[in-house]
């Protein structure tokens, strides 16, 4: 669209609270592990602080900014500990959650204060006053040791509502104590854009300082309220990738980005960083093991998907009078539902990445095309199972997989006894040849398809001691409608580690045992294969 | 929080599209009985329009329309029929699909026009004069069929950002030619909030007509788009619940409605209906089968959750100052993820729907209110098996589970023979008390848990033969985190019908196979409870 670019050029600092607020969300539990894979991802993406989690008040925190100081090296992001001011009635230097913030080593410390006088009173339960010098003492100690801090002010908006005079006074007091930003929070998420717009443009006539804005989603207008306080002078923006975070989450910092360079000409990542979006979106949601959510603006694997009707040719022809903006910009796709335009593009890329050459190979790309075109209208998915889609392209270009084993046949079974409190005993046979024998081997595991894994290892180990590295370190399942009818079919993810590399597989089939069957099988060939091993 | 009510008192309509343009979303396939399974739960939350579809354009959509003629009876909504203006070259009474829009029968029908230039020229090919032509000719020839004709101006933001004067042509065309309501569409979602706002009023400037708004979530700001639109002076506000829709969705007309009205005091549902939100869109998510989204602002199960940490105590004396409104508003509840508070209340409630008065038995309500608090933290849920929860007060409330038939062991298997292109053989073999003797029956199935419930079936028919009148309606699985750790476990629901009556059950265990058995017992023991058979 056509528009003035009301913030040409304009710099925003994205902040990214992902591994702290965004940790907060319902079901979400992420390891010390997780949180330093996130990291590098976010620093790759180019966001300008990354916040690690409270150290000090969460142990698990504490370790994850031990770790990082030894062994994160960001290109461009600075990290940064979330924590509280002083308590009440003690000095700074000697509080020991404020310690806590200078020990992780943080460059970058946040702190979180009261500015709602309702929360000073009946939350906090100290004087106004006691309040304030909180936040002078605990900005200029951590100041003082060489510390960027950024003041998160809690409940800023809702606060501002209530009493302007005592929501300034926070605001005034930290930039006074030498706060290199001063972030006004909806903490209850409750705001819109009209109101977000008009108290930031109030807050920015009365003071100097850089001002930030942390939007929740509680009604539904996250995105909107960090633009409208960008838009009205905000320079400093902190949302979560996915918006994942408590309740409704927080804005989605990604979203906000897109929305702010793409419609406004603000610079908020790196030159050409944006067309990272949707991948580094989807990368995290992995290890977070939130599935993605497909309607997710900008980086949705919906985002950009037409179901191709009438105007189906039309799209073809001129996709800009269908789309809001290009979606190679965030590095998404667009798809037509019924037959895929966009397919055989990225499927060379694709291919290139996994060592096909395929550009100069048309009637091979083709074939492909057409079997992931198939496949994923059966319920096969590709982004998450780069072994299976190898599996594919090594038959398609080599003519045939190497066919380590035949399978004769397997079972898988659960017995249980004693209908109420009994424990179910699961156990799977394999019967297949393999380096020129016959072998039966049964396996038991807490689940069948554990089992059934059990089973095809042990039969297999004997003639490929190879497998004895490859370990299944994830398992997914997700039942699924086809595009095509009613009749659900399972699919299954899995992810093998031989210690060196990890890689991805899918199956799907009528039921759990089937999918997961054809996903184990694809795990070892794909192992085997990478191993440099013949069949034999 | 304490605010001007902008809209205080005004009058906004709900137009619901969840039917039509819902319907567009990837994944989603709604039959006719589905549409007829969710309208009435529309009127019943009162909407002012529902839209059924287009009829002549999909043979699904006729029979729908022809359905609802015959045997729906809306308390207050108005159903819509959504079709397209005349085509070009033809006159709209001898066009077949302005036809089918009449024959529809609805009382209202909606004409989705081009009114941007670009559209007009390069996807419709016709004239600017002709496509004005089209719009006036259908216009004035459904009025004066007596319908009421609402005009869907698509792509009007960006049509109006180019060239201003031919998309204003487009909406006096159709207020001249007796359009009730010209609804500015902003088609590709690409909008933001305060372009919204700006072009609206500039309409609202030249134009005396009722204005609605109907957007989409691409750049995230449907919601705040639709609520900027109405403060700007649109009246008639189109949506879906969910947000359901192409791409990343429809604005979520629910969300939109607890916006207007309890942040600006606007009148979208009739008074107390509101308060059914929850329960309307978790009912249509279960006839979608699209999984309800936890984080969906108001309405979602994490809205109005609080991870208890620090300010657990405070949020408990003073919940107003943790949430942006009152839940219990939008039928939402909140909850503490460490120990709930609010169970208490809704469980009494639930226990009275069920037919069991807790009210002045508080010793039993504390006993349902652990289990369910212990039930849920291990992966089951309530919220969607009524017929589970109703057992388990049973329990506390009688003493005991009437037992039809004692368990002894059961086994379900699937047994695949030849690795490539086999076909899997699923079985299950159960072992069991009835009537005095020991059955032991084998069952078949497309999957384990099939072949299960037709073995359990098989088993139990012959000593209770109300059991041939249950039939499986609907069976999911959803594999689970704890919230206690990252053992994942499976959850089953099921639905069983008995013709008369239908009702849900739920089962969790550590496989698919576990948490389905007790799910299908659960299934049979309340089926036949409820036909008031004793055990034999």
């Amino acid at each position: 669209m056509t528009t003035p670019l009301a913030l040409d050029g304009t710099v925003v600092e994205m902040y990214d609270t992902t591994l702290r607020d965004g940790a907060q969300q319902e079901g979400m539990n992420l390891t010390v592990a997780d949180k330093m894979a996130i990291a590098p991802m976010l620093d790759a993406l180019g966001v300008g602080v990354i916040e690690g989690g409270w150290p000090g008040a969460i142990p698990k925190d504490t370790e994850f900014f031990r770790l990082a100081a030894k062994e994160l090296d960001f290109a461009s992001a600075q990290l940064a500990a979330f924590g509280s001011t002083r308590k009440a009635g003690t000095s700074a230097h000697q509080d020991t959650q404020v310690r806590a913030l200078l020990d992780s080593e943080a460059p970058v410390i946040t702190l979180v204060a009261k500015s709602d006088i309702r929360h000073v009173e009946r939350a906090l339960r100290t004087t106004p006053e006691e309040n304030l010098a909180m936040i002078a003492d605990s900005v200029r100690y951590l100041v003082g040791e060489g510390r960027r801090v950024i003041l998160d002010a809690e409940h800023f908006f809702d606060g501002y509502v209530f009493d302007p005079s005592y929501a300034m006074r926070a605001v005034a007091t930290a930039f006074e104590a030498g706060a290199s930003d001063v972030v006004l929070c909806d903490t209850n998420g409750g705001m819109l854009p009209d109101w977000v717009h008009r108290i930031v443009t109030e807050v920015r006539a009365a003071t100097d300082g850089r001002l930030g804005i942390h939007a929740h989603n509680d009604s539904g207008c996250a995105v909107a309220n960090s633009v409208a306080a960008v838009a009205a002078g905000a320079r400093h923006v902190q949302g979560t990738v996915n918006g994942y975070g408590e309740r409704t989450g927080n804005a989605d910092l990604l979203a906000v980005a897109a929305n702010l360079e793409l419609k406004l000409g603000a610079r908020c990542l790196p030159e050409g960083k944006l067309a990272d979006a949707t991948h580094t979106a989807h990368a995290i949601s992995e290890v977070t093991n939130i599935p993605p959510y497909t309607r997710q603006p900008y980086v949705g694997s919906s985002a950009f998907a037409h179901k191709a009707g009438l105007h189906a040719s039309a799209i073809r022809v001129d996709p800009d009078l269908y789309q809001h903006i290009d979606p190679t910009l965030v590095g998404n796709d667009m798809r037509m539902l019924v037959s895929d335009m966009a397919g055989r593009a990225s499927i060379e890329l694709k291919g290139r990445e996994l060592g096909f050459d395929l550009a100069g190979r048309p009637e091979i790309l083709g074939r492909v095309v057409d079997r992931v075109k198939e496949s994923e209208a059966q319920g096969y998915t590709y982004d998450a199972a780069d072994a299976s889609f190898a599996l594919m392209l090594h038959e398609e270009v080599g003519g045939e997989r190497p066919r380590y084993f035949q399978m004769e046949s397997w079972r898988a079974s659960v017995h249980f006894t004693e209908a109420i409190g009994g424990d179910g005993e699961c156990e799977a046979t394999v019967k297949l040849r393999a380096g020129g024998s016959r072998v039966v081997r049964t396996g038991e595991g807490n689940g069948p398809v554990n089992a059934l894994d059990h089973a095809l290892r042990e039969a297999l180990v004997g003639v490929y001691p190879e497998i004895e590295q490859f370990e299944l370190t994830d398992f997914r399942v997700r039942l699924l409608d086809t595009s095509h009818g009613t009749d659900a079919v399972t699919r299954v993810l899995i992810q093998t580690s031989s210690g060196a590399e990890t890689w991805s597989t899918v199956g799907v089939g009528p039921n759990i045992l089937e999918a997961a069957y054809e996903a184990l099988v694809d795990s070892l060939v794909y192992g085997l294969l990478q191993a440099g091993v013949d069949p034999r």
